[in-house]
């Protein structure tokens, strides 16, 4: 079991929450509640959700379970992103983020199926990377209107950096500040036949 | 996106349901309803469950979502798990399975996240390998009384080969003889710090 116990832990640095329809920019709050929908409020909140562009293969709207109620960024991928984009920061915000950790090596690249257990009961489980889209890219350059193609250079720039879209699978709390351990899953290799 | 359609495919060969509360055993029937919660009617069909002996890291009887709505077996591992015990075979109802797959190599390997289509819309999403336990073992037992403590020698016979579990991600129906198609997760390698 050993193997199974959280590995590696990190820091809450903020959490966000978005509780309009016409953006998907979120604001800091102290602290949110999660439900097994995900964040109370949040416009990504619901058990399942109507598929859309990152699930090509079901016809658009088909209701599935919802995967992707919380999004996270990693304070140090967003320091690198801004780097790439010779713009001194790149806010959780402005990406729609719900969660900022530090100190979690590369959190992108945490593979399907981790967990992150917070102090106050959550535990989320991760469904995979947030691949980047132009979205968030059109508020960086809003923000700096002399960027060069700031919009388009993010997709490129947040490659394997823009972070994890994760589900509920305990509720609790989730608080800035608070410390996060990270439980890989169990480690396997699946080589295709042939 | 080529990388995410599905690579491989199988054939469903027997899907089974457990509607009782006293035995896991399950019994077979031409097609089943999934739905957000599972199998309709079986006993592990729910959108929540209570952590149990599988999830130590949480308190025992804390409602955790349920990412083990069905069980999936693979007859070429089956048929490795009977030779492995010295016995002609090994059903699936013996190990209370949901599902009986064929034609997909190395079914328990599928990582986190793989997710199996089938042709009436269901959707399952793999949480992972179902790690053999003695239960089962006490069935084959049971059915071959003259063999040689099958009951402990099971959960060695079975490591890698005893399935998965999964969850609904879309609602359909499951259907002996119906083509199974698998989708891979996009490959992440993370490599722990250190």
């Amino acid at each position: 079991m050993a193997r199974r116990t959280p590995q590696l832990a990190g820091r809450t640095v903020r959490v966000l929450v978005c509780t309009e329809r016409k953006t998907f920019v979120t604001r800091e709050l102290p602290e949110v509640r999660v439900t097994f929908e995900g964040i109370e409020g949040d416009r990504h909140a619901g058990l399942t959700r109507p598929s859309d562009v990152r699930t090509p293969w079901f016809p658009r709207g088909t209701p599935i379970r919802n995967t992707r109620q919380l999004s996270l960024v990693s304070s140090e991928e967003l320091a690198e992103v801004a780097q790439g984009l010779g713009i001194p920061e790149v806010l959780a915000t402005w990406l729609g983020a719900n969660l900022e950790v530090a100190g979690v090596p590369r959190l992108t690249l945490l593979p399907p199926g981790t967990r992150l257990f917070f102090p106050e009961d959550a535990v989320l489980a991760v469904e995979g990377e947030n691949t980047p889209c132009i979205g968030p890219g059109r508020v960086i350059e809003a923000h700096h209107p002399d960027g060069p193609k700031l919009a388009s250079r993010f997709v490129k720039a947040a490659w394997q950096k823009r972070g994890l879209v994760a589900w509920v699978e305990r509720p609790g709390l989730l608080r800035a500040g608070d410390e996060v351990r990270v439980m890989l899953p169990k480690p396997v290799t699946y080589v295709l036949p042939g």
